[in-house]
């Protein structure tokens, strides 16, 4: 239970498909979890004066800005929200850190590892808490089966296997946009998708992947958009197979040209007693093997994780109900004084396997000839 | 777009699971559907002073109150929102409906057809528009098998198998509640998932059910409570053939005893070229056969219905998006000066076919031996 | 252990799709079932000279021949395995009783309640072992769920919902024959789909129907067939709901109408403290609920029943293998000196049932008007 | 229609799982392909006397034998069936081959590229036709999909994604067999389950793989036999990326360490224009999406592949009908005089992928350090 004096203040820096989900998180989560801090919408910062004041409006702001800089240091602020573009997160997480406020950086921590890093030194020294945002750690069924593993119901983990599919790009005649390109987007499915799964590997396992093999393949090698024919600078697939501290062996495939896909991030875990599998397109489900076969269980009872918090059993939680239940456990580590997690290192550790997948696929002779 | 001189006011009269319910959706209606008219979230209404209070000030009211009645008629209210029980939905919503208020009635319409016959007949005079809230009507994927059945891509419907599973009450030693005594509940499984079931039927097949044949059943015929051991009252589980006016038969099974069933609606509709499928559980899913094989079809796409208000393709939705996709209903047939949809007629079209199915039951004789 | 001083001399007849399925049972016990009798495929018997020879030949009879009459008495048959047309069960089948004979009937038993009780009465006191041909009995996902629920696994049983649903009329073109007219076929989709789901419930709750409400629908009421437009005079559908001894309720729902469905026979049995489900179209499996989720279990261990006849872990059956099992059984009990299972009398039952759904259909008033 | 003066004369070597399997073939082959040349079930080959001789008895052969040498030459054998241990194949099918018999040889084509090699090298050039018998390409699904594929109906295939998972191996209990020997068993996992998948690429591509990214592991390396405790010589598990010669990536995943996996060998096909899925513990079904859905097609009509020659739609085949179905397609390349397929250059090929990803792990530093 909160003892601040005030409401918390919140900022949140982009508005658009990000800014919107967590604009919706900060306008619920006190409906949800009473017990958190009590939190205000102060202000929504965009770049565009009338785009971003019509966003605040709509999505519960007491006003707008257009400059973070001018944000981030206000006395009325204590929570910094980033949702801009990856190539902002460490300017902004670095400023509103040395200006004493918690941070919550929208995954990918930043687009080098280099700036994660520096983000991760600062987080260590400064006085507000920081957090990332892989919010899937708040899909009540994953948190279950972290909790399943935790508890050795599947014995020891040995082997995972791991996909996350989409299709937006199958169609060969999909625009060119500033994702595909290296420059601005840094990465393509591999960043943007396996940065999920990597998460979730080290958030079920509790235990960090250690060594990389990968490939990364772009099917649509030129795309034609507003500037004409360009090339495609990034993945639009990649395939990992990683090891972690303990041997556990996971797979890890990504593709946005997985027609029919549309969300699909795919976990299969096998222990030496049990198994788990999960898809995020069905959500409110895991599957849960303890050698008799696999359960289908609709993780909606009020003893699952988060559940208590929404509806009665049965009632199923959408995709956006994470963001809420993230922002509660932001709130809940700030009132308790505590470390949130995941943390600005577990962001870094995300991007340091990325990398690793990369180097693998870079060396000379990768493929072996039949 | 509305030209109101400003917000509607709103008033929700309960704050239990329906309030909390009713509530999250005017919270958020306007971040979602911004076409809409503004809203103001005024009055909290319940009996407990307290606990009221305590609710409207989580669920982002601006204040709360005690009697109903004096909220119904106050000019800063346009829009009156029952959640209240069954039993007082007729009194509010006359009331509100003589002071020119919107109203909008949680189902069942009331527990009684002759209530509910005064209430439409109300609705029919009064200057202020009306609505019952069957929410699964705005469920993406109902709402598109509406289409799909009207735009004739299954043919001509001849043939529904539909039924609503929960297991609540399989465990013989699950307590006594009001829930289970006819006089305060005025029916058990027939009325609580039934009713939802047959409003599926009406809105998904554009015609009513025009006879009934069925069977109610208690399996626990005594439950103890804090009032000790008392006799149940209300069906545990019912079954119906339905036929519509157009020669289509329906059968429905609902059940709060059927074990391992969490909230399954689960709809089959066969026609002379094609067949949809349906599960509440997995509620962003619809199965279309068009005479090829079922297609599991996920209802997330931008020219799904209600979908270009929240999310991109593949980010699904839960059970309480449906009620702020209701609320904008209500509020653009406000604003259109329509009549919304469904109306208390169709709450009343509801409540005969489930009196017809009680009566079939009634009947002497009704199981032939064997 | 059989000591039979020669192997049982087996006939068949009928040769069409039955027949076949028959011939390959008889063609095939001995290589899975080794314990059992031995038996030789003495004669293929049926109408057309050349077509019965040819089919002899193909599926390893011996040799042929064209009037049953002839054959039920030779010294060398000891088997009379009846596939022919539903009218021509009751003569042949007492006819091979009188002459000592052990008789398997297809089902149905017959095609009026009136033989089926000569035939009940004639294999009371014949010396031959008789049995009739639910081949589903051998499905071991259903022989395994008969355990389950005798077991107490389930707790007790009180609400099943079965269907069995086909689409072969669906299409409205599609022609009439022999099977719609009710003087040849007896009846429609309630006979030849109902029979198996009543059989079923017998089978696995191990008691009766008592007492039956139901409804029977022609969608397609003329259709074209050789000798022209003709009425179509049995049901394309029915509906019932039933009750046993101990009360437990069965819904039932048959169809040929329900497109894109082929052979799916689909069970859901709820019981006190957990479920079982089961669909024919993936016969290899059963859905077991303990009370902590729906577990799909494959059912193809050795320690499931028939498997150990069969293959190792995970090597599916398909629906041709329940006639081979199901010919052992016959085997077994003939050498056994025991009943077979099912009996006449199970067929017997099945007809009964079929009859008071008939019957509640057919009286006046059946449906209630809303 | 052959034309032959007597019916081939067929012998079958091994009595064990897969005697069983392709007598029942030999047993039941003219049976549903009458136009197949007709053939006696003349001799089964193994090397205990009373046990083969109890086999042949069983499975319905004229006589039995012990050693194959003697066999393969035999005026009254035209088929040489080899069922042995893979380091027997080579052997028999030179000798077979050399004496002009037609063969079959079951899958993997012997234990080594260099025997393959002969053995292809021996086929070019013998008056008998060979085949190599991955029977999975007889599931009707899996034809259905190679026709599929082939008609462009899913576009230009890009990406795979294949599993084949069991877990008889997930107990670390479960004791020591020769399968678990390097020198006796030649592979693991990834030969044993690995070869079906790598089988089925270049079936359903046609095409083949070019080069392989790898990586094998045993996670348990010790296990307790008949000899006591012993190390664990081939891998449990198998991972790779495949390469084909147009540029289609495929990712492999095979293991005995799945727990709750029986026999799933998992297909997902992705398109520029659609998708197929496959799983062969449903062996019935195919997912076919054509841009609009994933379908399930119940692959039991008249006309999918093979089923012309079985049952009725709806009714499901089992695994061991591929065998059959392979025996008739062998029968019909004979009858045809054409090269039957698959080759044993097929076999081959596959053998050369699985080197190569053995190759591909063995390198040094294949696991890039996080």
């Amino acid at each position: 239970m909160s003892e601040n004096p005030r409401p918390l203040g919140v900022a949140v820096i982009g508005y658009s498909f990000m800014g919107k989900a967590h604009s919706n998180a900060w306008r619920n989560v006190g409906a949800f979890y009473p017990d958190t801090p009590p939190v205000v919408q102060q202000v929504l910062v965009g770049r565009d004066p009338a785009a971003v004041k019509a966003a605040a409006d709509r999505y519960g702001w007491a006003e707008s800005a257009t400059d973070w800089a001018d944000v981030v240091g206000r006395d009325d602020i204590d929570i910094v929200d980033i949702c801009a573009p990856g190539h902002l997160h460490a300017d902004i997480a670095l400023a509103a850190l040395a200006a004493g406020k918690h941070v919550l950086v929208e995954k990918p921590l930043a687009n080098s590892v280099a700036e994660s890093e520096a983000m991760v030194a600062a987080a260590a020294t400064a006085t507000g808490r920081s957090m990332i945002g892989f919010n899937y750690r708040r899909v009540p069924a994953l948190a279950l089966a972290r909790q399943v593993i935790a508890e050795g119901r599947i014995g020891t983990v040995r082997q995972v296997r791991a996909a996350y599919l989409q299709d937006w790009l199958s169609n060969a005649t999909a625009p060119m946009t500033w994702r595909l390109r290296r420059e601005q987007a840094g990465s393509g499915a591999l960043g943007d998708l396996g940065s999920h799964v990597v998460d979730q590997l080290h958030h079920l396992l509790g235990e960090q992947v250690v060594c990389a093999r990968g490939h990364l393949q772009t099917f649509v090698t030129e795309r034609v958009g507003d500037a004409g024919r360009e090339p495609v600078t990034v993945d639009d697939a990649a395939w990992a197979t990683l090891e972690t501290a303990s041997g556990v062996v996971a797979s890890v495939e990504v593709s946005r040209m997985a027609t029919g896909r549309k969300n699909r991030m795919s976990l299969e875990i096998y222990g030496s007693e049990g198994a788990l599998t999960f898809d995020l397109e069905r959500l409110n489900e895991l599957g849960i093997d303890d050698g008799t076969g696999l359960r289908r269980v609709l993780v909606t009872e009020e003893s699952h994780p988060y559940l208590a918090a929404w509806w009665p059993p049965g009632h199923t939680l959408g995709w956006d109900h994470t963001f809420t239940s993230q922002a509660a456990d932001l709130l809940t580590a700030i009132s308790n004084d505590v470390a949130p997690s995941p943390s600005f290192a577990d962001g870094l550790a995300v991007q340091r396997v990325l990398a690793a997948i990369e180097a693998s696929d870079a060396r000379a002779g990768t493929c072996v000839d039949v």
